[in-house]
């Protein structure tokens, strides 16, 4: 997994089905942007752990087509 | 995800099947250009959200052989 | 997807089982070098359409353990 | 598989169901720092094998949304 | 796939369930090395096909979690 930086919120009102309801952070990985699906309702500025690839189906629900998801926030 | 532009389109008419009837876009992703399988009905310059990997299946269908799908159109 | 051009070609006498007959297609895609299964008959110098990861399978073949195939010839 | 040196650990008590109980280490593979489910109990500084994808679940468990899992202690 | 070189062997004593037996090659793939799952008995020195992802675990068995595996050796 990766360490990342929430950094902003994207909105997309045309999206696949099984994305509704589903909310779509920025998360800054290094010198990377990903954005990513929100599984623990993360909040700008937290340091937060990303799973890729299919583990973020795992986290999000088999049938988001999603590739990145927060999957925990960082103890302070 | 990605965030990328969306930059041109390709033909290819000779291709696998199961991909009759996908429309494949080129996505200007940072310095890379990604051929994404076209979910959502994209057009030239528009900021899209891209999936990578096994997600861009479950967006386009289980028997398309696409690792990279255009899932949302970020809004302006 | 990944474009690239069809480079040559390699021949592996001694490989696992469930690669019996496939052809083995060197694609240049930026300055990389990438060994792919061929799904469409792609010849040398040909710009081709690459799907990687478990999308090669979609298109070789379940039981074929390749991670990057040609889906398709991009028209001239 | 990436070998890596394990430099420390992570705690997030926020975190996706199925992660309560997984050991999170931070594992330095070059000049980057992955973060591991630890499957083989390792310790600071030893050197670790590290499967990531979908791998990483075969050895953690299906449910639990992991890219990244230390499933082996390099012998010294 | 990638095209390496074997450069060497390693061993970790402790390890997952379900890699006992396997052999770990490191392979040689541009500037980076690779640990990979031996699936057709290459020697150190020998140019081989390295498929990564899910795609190994085609070649090495289901249950194994690798995430890189030989799958031939190139014909000299």
């Amino acid at each position: 997994m990766l360490l990342g930086q929430v950094a902003g919120k994207v909105w997309a009102t045309k999206k696949a089905p099984h994305l509704t309801g589903q909310t779509f952070l920025t998360v800054a990985v290094g010198k990377d942007l990903l954005v990513c699906a929100d599984c623990v309702g993360a909040g700008e500025g937290e340091t937060v752990l990303v799973a890729t690839g299919s583990a973020a189906r795992v986290a999000a629900g088999d049938h988001v087509p999603v590739d990145a998801a927060i999957i925990g926030i960082i103890d302070p």
